[in-house]
């Protein structure tokens, strides 16, 4: 018998058939002797449904009310789930965030799990049901409905895991698991049967959107086995089957075999890049430069910074393309004679992708073969970054497909 | 400056423009310096919407998850509203039941509140808040949403009143008042300036859909100044006639003017009538009828037991015509040969008519002005029932208008 977390996205409890083929999948679980909490998010739709409708009302919405609205999408959906299992006759129960309690912090619309009591699941557990716990949410100290934003299912499923000492956490999403790049752009991208920890957060953090990067952290903090599987097989497939299907996330480097340099292509579309020309190269230009961009909540990815000539440099960073006006905005109107940069240029229109893999540590000759694959194709690299584990290279999105596809071929990932 | 309950029904809160015109209504009641606490109902339609997403799922839903799903309706609309009142520039915040907390019973989709918890709201009234309540719910001691069942709204509002010890609760509808009839059937129905709690509950309990019952007995219990007035008015109306405007529920009769002697004609159209024939006439043998039909949830109404001839008598009884088919194969299957009944009888097709005033106590003559009204017009009464204050009789639902509007003229209720 094994305590296992499962965690549906809101495709997978997208309709009442749906829902129900999810409760099916979980009593095979529980008839097979395991103990079962399951971390469901909205029913697909729904959250817009609800922001939108708040954002009618009141496009500057106050944080607090929308967590109190949003989250009212996850608390039907569990307790949907909680009827199709009764109908299936296994005992279940749904709870709220509050009800747990999950402990956030107060950071409405993007709270922060504190703790988790295990008390009231633990018991219910152990009375033989089937435990329905409302994701992307929690309760703060002071009785407030937090929730922890967009895809915080996710984290939801994996703290809980952490919280209960779940032997595995199984997050079945609308994919069949992690592939070495995006199918859409690669056909020969591969699905991967494993995956390191550290490899993941690249994944996710790189745009990879199977998973939310701060559930990654969780797991990776606390240990948390998991899984990534699909909830659009049959719902009734042999347990042995499952239980091995999806992509696990590892925490140790496998040394039963040899591992792969390069485990996937990561990229994000949507970046847009903005440079400072002509800034006195003096201590503190930088926070000058990115402080009020942070402060006005745009994250900044890329940055590089041109050694000086002079006492002058340059200055390039990344954003998300959609806070691209508003960032330009902020820099001419507030900083730029502030701290007295010559010019402000920009492009909207540029993609990152980067190769991801542990093996890059003890094998030299990868950024070399990345550089030259797509001097090959004739893509011109705007700016590199690199990390421990992963090298990125920002580029005209019109390359993004072409990159992609050359660099999962020249790193051999169509190869098993 | 005093302390004012609204309460908005599902009408009222139907669309985003309502939820602003309602937000306008209680900022215009804020900026004349009271204190206002808000209790809506969930979206028209939402709670039908989600029963019945459950339904589908689960016919025989688990009535603490029905709860857990139904009570999210109000969540999100107390949400809305929160921050339609922001946006008009007036502080506000919204509270689910367990938040403020509203304490119920356990009895799930149709729980009782025990006690209301006055501080945060208090708090918040005295920083120059309004606060959005939601209606309809509540948790039980071990932490479980509860509901109050269908128009529980209007009770949330009554009891809240009732613990804050509020000047006035306003109950926001979509008529502009307690009518003497409905003007749907008859055209001469006029609005009531005023009615006593004792015969607003004979109302409320005989069809006339205005306040839901619990409501009603809340506010005469905790004596609650309650009006029930129109939410389709301008928003903006002068204020010191929208205070005049609907119907006041008063607790004294009124000693300044000739009270009327009948207040009102109310009416419960879906009804049916069943007769258990031959009964041995024994202690016990109501319970043996009436007992069994209870458990089954059905609602017994108007009862009748004749004289007894020679130790046998017939009973008859009425009840809501959805609940017919039900009542007699009950009757028939389960009943029947366990008392030696010699038949069951019945008439799905009934309709109860009512008039209702306090001023009844010290007029004679009432009913059999009533009787021969509704003989001069050909109507057969099947059955009759009387109280202090109300005399009810069952005919065939064909003659339902006829009599109401030929009472309404016999008593003049069409005269001021």
């Amino acid at each position: 018998m094994a305590l296992i977390v499962h965690k549906y996205g809101g495709t997978s409890m997208g309709s009442v058939e749906r829902i129900q083929n999810v409760a099916k999948r979980v009593a095979k679980w529980m008839r097979a002797g395991h103990q079962v909490v399951v971390v469901p998010s909205a029913m697909s739709g729904e959250t817009n449904r609800l922001l939108g409708l708040a954002k009618e009302i009141n496009s500057q919405a106050n944080p607090r009310e929308l967590d109190q609205i949003a989250s009212t999408g996850e608390q039907v959906s569990s307790g949907l789930l909680a009827l199709a299992l009764l109908k299936e006759g296994v005992d279940a129960i749904s709870y709220a965030g509050w009800q747990v309690t999950i402990h956030t912090d107060s950071a409405f619309t993007k709270a922060r799990i504190m703790g988790i009591d295990d008390q009231k699941i633990l018991a219910d557990l152990n009375a033989g049901r089937a435990v329905v716990v409302t994701g992307f949410q929690g309760v703060d100290p002071q009785g407030n409905i937090t929730t922890l934003g967009r895809g915080g299912s996710d984290t939801s499923a994996v703290a809980m895991a952490a919280a209960l000492k779940a032997d595995e956490c199984l997050i079945y999403t609308d994919v069949d698991g992690v592939y070495t790049t995006d199918p859409r752009v690669c056909e020969d991208a591969r699905r991967l049967d494993r995956i390191t920890f550290e490899e993941m957060l690249e994944m996710a953090s790189l745009g990879s959107k199977v998973l939310q990067i701060r559930s990654v952290e969780f797991a990776g903090k606390y240990k948390v086995k998991t899984r990534v599987l699909s909830s659009l097989t049959d719902p009734l497939m042999p347990l042995d089957q499952e239980m091995k299907s999806g992509t696990l996330i590892t925490f140790e480097e496998d040394s039963t075999m040899e591992a792969a340099v390069i485990s996937g292509i990561a990229f994000a579309r949507d970046e847009a890049k903005i440079t400072v020309l002509g800034v006195p190269d003096r201590p503190g230009i930088a926070y000058q430069i990115l402080g009020p961009v942070a402060d006005a909540n745009i994250d900044v990815d890329v940055i590089i910074q041109n050694q000086s000539v002079d006492g002058i440099t340059d200055f390039t960073f990344t954003v998300p393309r959609a806070d691209y006006q508003k960032a330009m905005d902020l820099l001419k109107n507030k900083v730029q004679s502030h701290i007295q940069a010559k010019e402000i240029t920009g492009d909207p229109k540029v993609s990152k992708v980067s190769v991801v893999g542990v093996g890059m540590r003890s094998h030299v000759g990868v950024a070399s073969k990345m550089f030259r694959t797509l001097s090959e194709e004739g893509i011109n690299i705007l700016m590199i970054s690199t990390s421990e584990i992963k090298i990125s290279v920002v580029l005209d999105e019109k390359y993004l497909e072409l990159a992609v596809r050359a660099l999962h071929k020249a790193f051999e990932l169509d190869q098993q």
